[in-house]
């Protein structure tokens, strides 16, 4: 099968790999109909973290091909998303909804190598890890929606969930990636009355606005943290979604988060400082960590079919499997918000 | 009137200070029946922080002897607890709850000098900031139950709250000062089903039990996590109250939460690092700073005056005014959990 593999920085190529295949009983091979780029893959794609060569990817749809002896909820044919680890589903972490902790679990691309962004993926675990998509025929903006519940969405509502946005709530959004814009939709479905969005982009404003965001603040650093306890007179927000992962991006948020407030956080952490003299003073708490995507699919999905949240709007960017290296490369220019792959049909 | 002051490390003496008086009109003077000294007040007498020399305490409660003109909550005659720290009870962050946070509040020792190991203490925004107490001829074990509401009790229950301890819950406390031992009864009147005590002291381990601690854990460092996760089935704890301040408790309290816990930290933190990797990769969080006494103290108010909870039983040491050097001493050598100071009668 063809796979898209990182062979060195910045170098994203496509290569013949053996087929995906059962290994474990409580396997599944799925084909995949659309995968995309993660701005986490931006991390070794700018060589700013070590990654092996090999395949790459770990978001994915598509239509199981294949089912180990010990595999119950899903059957060849099913059309499902995969969220971007996978897990048991029965271990005391899972059932703690802490899914990315799973005492058996892990994350794409697997231990045989088998990346999403590739034609198949043989996923560990699959009755634990996929979550069937009911009803057929899905318009492609509903499928862009759907791929995004296999990390993204889940990962803004990680930061929602982690900052305790409820309704009601002044909430700001630290990052206007497709994180950033997916956690301004999260604390829009946890009822957020006013959410803040920090964004210097004119086209991800827009797209902050259209999924919820009441006020945009341009500025950054200490200059946005001025502008936001403006907006706020000067008592700062009730939670606060840091969803870069940088030193600045923190320091912004537990700068303009209130005391006794949360920062979610889900950008993974490059340079952050927690500074505990300054978060105990202020009273002002962390969370976050690897989204567990898994845990928040069946209610995000039923938002989507429902047409609550749209996520997939997200991607404004697409191309197929031989496009991959481009879809890399518009992200890393900040041309693409998120680049979306079409691998195959449904 | 006749105060504690702090002369250096160590020394403690009583001075003959200004009467306290009304300088503002929202101000009131409390007549001071009892006060105690604070595991934080250890610091500034062990010389570890830098304190200016003069009057010290910060938690009391006694009789309102004068109030001023725009006071209108309390009177005099009025038996009365004073939270650790004044408020004015209407800004946002009081409003949010977070009232150590006032904008126009502040701690004792205030401005003036007026600290609790004193006959006398001015309170400021006397209206937001006092409690009165109903009745009369409360008992010894009520009126030391009811003088650690003015701190360690409210500081147990920060500590639960930010840890967001709930009914069922397996909860650990680090720490078996009064304050984590007052996190054992807050976790327990938050409905923990199972409450870890680590302790390495008989008579402590023995309150923390009769508190609601169901099991002990007498190890540290290293071997505190693995025999709590040992206790845990190799999980953690749902919920970790961090009741020390130094380095190493932080570290057990992280080391012993199960993924996507919370550890609430009340004590001042001192050589504590945040990890953001590990806290990361371990959806592991942390809230906790100055209590917010003054906005638990209604409801702590009538648990005690129901006979729900016993705080007062960390008082181990009592002495008066003119022993106050020895209360500090005792706690100073671990020979007191907690050193009360009869000052004056209701």
């Amino acid at each position: 099968m063809r796979a898209a593999v990182f062979v060195e920085p910045r170098r994203i190529e496509i290569t013949d790999r053996p087929d995906a295949a059962i290994r474990e009983p409580s396997d599944a091979v799925v084909r995949v109909v659309l995968a995309c780029v993660c701005g986490s893959d931006l991390w070794f794609y700018r060589g700013e973290t070590p990654f092996e060569p090999g395949p790459i990817g770990h978001e994915f749809i598509g239509v199981v091909e294949d089912v180990g002896a010990d595999v119950h909820n899903v059957k060849k044919g099913d059309f499902v998303i995969s969220p971007f680890a996978f897990s048991d589903g029965t271990c005391p972490h899972c059932r703690h909804g802490i899914t990315t902790a799973c005492v058996h679990g892990g994350f794409f691309p697997t231990g045989n190598g088998d990346g999403g962004q590739g034609e198949a993926v043989r996923v560990p675990l699959a009755d634990g890890t996929l979550v069937g998509v009911p009803g057929s025929g899905h318009s492609d903006e509903t499928m862009a929606s759907l791929l995004a519940l296999s990390d993204v969405m889940g990962t803004g509502e990680h930061a929602a969930v982690c900052a305790r946005v409820k309704p009601g709530d002044t909430v700001a959004v630290v990052g206007d990636g497709a994180v950033g814009l997916c956690g301004v939709l999260a604390a829009k479905r946890h009822g957020a009355e006013r959410i803040i969005a920090l964004s210097r982009h004119a086209q991800r404003q827009q797209l902050a606005r259209e999924f919820g965001a009441t006020d945009i603040v341009e500025a950054r650093g200490e200059e946005a943290i001025a502008a936001v306890l403006e907006l706020t007179d000067e008592v700062g927000v009730d939670a606060a979604l840091e969803c870069v992962g940088t030193g600045q991006a923190m320091d912004t948020a537990l700068g303009i988060a209130r005391p006794g407030s949360m920062v979610g956080y889900v950008g993974v952490p490059h340079g952050v400082e927690l500074p505990p003299q300054t978060m105990f003073y202020g009273n002002k708490g962390v969370q976050g960590g690897p989204a567990p995507a898994r845990h928040y699919l069946p209610e995000l999905l039923e938002d989507v079919l429902q047409g609550r949240i749209n996520p997939g709007r997200v991607f404004d960017f697409a191309t197929d499997l031989d496009g991959v290296a481009e879809a890399y490369a518009a992200m890393d220019e900040r041309r693409a918000i998120k680049s979306l792959l079409r691998v195959g049909t449904v």
